[in-house]
């Protein structure tokens, strides 16, 4: 079984970081590829680096075949578009860290890196339907690409939303995160949440099941179109 | 004042209707200026043609300064970003209709293209906190650059709509109506909303007011930061 | 074009003031008249004024035609019933308000008067769908009629809402406060969107649109019936 | 214990089988006083009526002291306001019955007179909190006046909407069904409930357990201040 | 008319508390049984005593025929299934009280035991549709057993909870503190409701308006079938 | 990693079709364990059977320490009482089956055994916040027991559900259907989720991140204390 990993900023250290995260708990048998695109932003801060990134990370999707894909921003850019592209299952990395610490606790909080992207995390636990556990969303007021040797930043900022959220489970909000979350966890104190590895067990178990995105419904292929300018390539079944 | 109304898709022939639309509402002194990307897919009927819309829709905003914008396709594709990016207002067309229908009836239908779209539809008007005003989302299975010529086709599927939702109102799902709402509304019978016109006169409405979307939080000026690849010309702030 | 905005209260100051707000924005060609009742409270503070304010209301909104109107008090009273018996579109500033906020942020701040309107808020913001968007409600603790003079304690309020909400919008809850929104939003620092101003834009972006309320259901014509004592003059299609 | 249960409509004939049914439930020592306004509709089927029934309604609560109060009209007709000025306890008989109706099933039906009021009685259901339990609303097209007469109807009405909602609860949406509740429950086969026995009995229970609206928040009286015209008279704590 | 109060703890103190607690409010000639069983945990302080509470519940509410049941715990134990087993209308105290508070306020606190039962009564309240009239849960951080001699505590708690949560109305959240809510009434200032009382004569108005569950869905009598081991006895219509 | 999946209903043959079915997909070196209670129902087919599942399902959860546990019942039974006791996480086939089915589609619909068991599967999709992903509940009328031979007719009504709902995702109601998932989902055309084999893989993903239930808020041990009677062997902590 090939899993694909798709970072969707352009960093290499952190796919790296990602990789690494992601084959500690694949299992026994699971190929784990880390990939990043050849185009689009440094990393992903705001609405526009995220609607940026949609294209570089299609283009990884696309690229060759995996069994299942996850994309690795908190974000979750571009994850309907990827279900109808991929032949395989897709996951997010919030909306498989959410949906996994409903299972652990009462409520959870989500940790993120900039105050600017709480909005975008409350956006996808209602979308998701997790409102009802995201007790709250704190932002540690760290750059995306400086979080991962932050630590005592994160680590005070989710023991503060533990107490002020009254909440017994962490999410954590960035992929840059991930390969802190045992020390996080073991500090904090309340069982802590990566989405990146949530995300890679999710899909691994979804290919195991023999599960895959409906094509009976929104999530069917892209009807094939010509596309024109800079992103010709990305027409779909048109040649 | 000067509005522009970017139509995501590459059809020129659409982009000219939707600006006679939106100039048949717009009040004296206002300057309607509807353009379409230089790149892109030629229509929007999945969230892959959506994603892939939003670079192309980005640069027109960027392009050269209005004093306020409107997203003229039924997805809202880029809402998030061109906010964080424009100068002034930013109005997506489907945010634009729903709201404005809920000033005129107790529910409305949404009346839209393809099947495949009516899932975006629902998600939209739960983010805009209108699910309690949509009683339902009804494709007339019509293409969307066929649909502008299929009148018959959606004032028959609004007819049902409003039977079978129970509502009083119809929007009308894609740009591509816009020129036919006064038919279908005389048809049907039942006032018909149209989002392309709806938009333009709420982004009017804004500018007058002197309102502007706010940098004082999630929808700020995006951070600078480098891309790279086919993107690199998207970096703001950077050079 | 005619729209006429009603002051459900019996203040002729407060009245004129609405009418100059409303002025200030309504666009080339639109005669705004603003009117109160002659009858009912000398302003709203409670569920009781604000039922008891219906009447005159509706009387005013029956006594001569224009092409849409306004209900000018934050607690929107007797729109429904104002919309069933209008001929033209109606809306309320707290609706008007409150949907036009959510065009401009991620999320608002309504600051109101009394406390005990807080509320009535609440049930608003949750009844056309904005709960969502509706980060909190907060009292200035200062009179209806007091309101005006008070913008200092309005300012305060309102800084101290958008940090406690974390909000980046600000809604005013009051009718009395409109013609300060230009001091407050530049003394504030995020947009203020003031409720007058936003429902007469919507009244005349309606009408130029050529919509207006649904005849089809829950808004049709009140069916006609006999009215007997103190209220025998508002019987509907009898004579 | 004194039970004041206010008709708000000005049909005698109603007023009395109101009191026979709510004389039929009330419990030993309970004195219950039916009554109608001076003032108002003669029956309330649309927003205006409804806007227009409470001045007279208001009178009637205000005119003579009881221990507890009913508002005997399925849309709960100026209900806040009713709790503001009252001594004791108020119950709207939507509110009751449907309330009353969790309790029996997984689910209930409310089956009302005109097809126009069925939004009302959803707008009342979400307020209430009990849009989960509310599978459907269906109108049997009688007038209110002659609802009384049309238990066949209305019966028919239960039974249509029992299978299409998939309910096993119905609740009678006018007052004007209340001494038919038998009748209709042992025809339909289901649990049916009256809004005006439900009100009744929670408004007597509220007195035993020595328990009245709150004045500590948005219920307190109404703050006194000078009404002018028509209603100058109700113009409260001024003198 | 009979109403069995069910105390699903083992502690007869307790039980007689609630029986005085029934008894007071109860209307005349109606019979308040209040019994506890004869199996499970000594108080229940967290899911898996009320899980193990059930049983005893399940077996006293078979024991002999009432014409109405209460059951006296705030988590509601058992609750759907004893609807599904009983001959009259069941009701639980939370629902009951919860329920009973919205006729009273604009939002109420609720004030529990233990903190780890917070959840419990959220639970509740969403599932009862009454998340929107709770404001708050607070613990007072007394065991179930001690919180009849802790009133002091309790007040400071509801006091507390008052203020921060902005509510107007205090409900009980443990069948202990049923005798001392006049005392902690008058010492808080604001309605405070007791479940045990509300739930009493909650059932005891459906008993006297002929209003028992329904059996046309999904709370008709259990099938019958085979039960084994310990639980052998309470296998339904099987002999 | 030994993982145990207690069946909580006493059939030996569902329980060995349950383990073959969870054996098919766990991972290389997951042992499963897959028992049943020593006493209680014979199937779970009411509220009723349910609550008393629930100590024989806690038993067995107690017996013997696992890595994980999975309570395979579609009703969730005893879920929360289970993760305050278990050693490690603990999921339930209900929950683990719909989370699993919005990663594939637009929406899903469940089919279930009886109808009476309708109402708990859309408890339970609120509970977990899936009811916006739930577009219907559909019940096959087929007796727990006999719907592993009746695959004719889950076949019959997922194809209708499909049809009716709109979705295109099914998830399997009942654990009796777990080994014919691959079948149906063939025979219908959409994906098929089985809980069963969602809440193994589930359980074996939270034990490979090292995740479990937090000890921190409402699912900590539960507080010791004497029980009594028949149930004297459940108590906690006590000896």
């Amino acid at each position: 079984m090939k899993i694909k990993v798709v970072n969707p900023n352009t960093s290499r250290a952190m796919t790296a970081a990602i990789g690494r995260a992601a084959c500690a708990v694949a299992g026994p048998g699971v190929e784990v590829l880390a990939t990043c695109p050849a185009m689009g932003p440094a990393s992903i801060e705001s609405h526009y680096d995220e609607a940026l990134s949609v294209p570089g990370l299609l283009a990884e999707i696309a690229a060759d075949r995996a069994d299942g894909y996850v994309i690795a921003c908190f974000g979750d850019p571009g994850l309907d578009a990827a279900r109808e592209l991929a032949d395989g299952p897709v996951a997010g990395i919030a909306e498989a860290a959410m949906r996994t610490a409903a299972y652990l606790g009462g409520g959870f909080s989500v940790v993120t890196t900039l105050n600017r992207t709480t909005g975008r995390a409350w956006d996808l636990a209602r979308r998701y339907g997790l409102a009802g556990f995201c007790r709250g969303v704190t932002a540690c007021d760290v750059p995306v690409l400086e979080v991962e040797a932050a630590v005592d930043t994160v680590v005070a900022a989710c023991r503060a939303a533990v107490r002020a959220d009254r909440s017994d489970v962490v999410v954590l909000g960035c992929a840059g995160m991930t390969e802190q979350r045992e020390e996080i966890e073991r500090r904090v104190g309340v069982p802590v949440v990566d989405g990146v590895q949530a995300a890679v067990l999710q899909v691994e178990s979804l290919v195991r099941m023999g599960l895959r995105t409906s094509a009976a419904g929104e999530f069917a292929a892209p009807p094939p179109k010509p596309y024109t300018g800079l992103l010709e390539r990305f027409a779909v079944g048109v040649n």
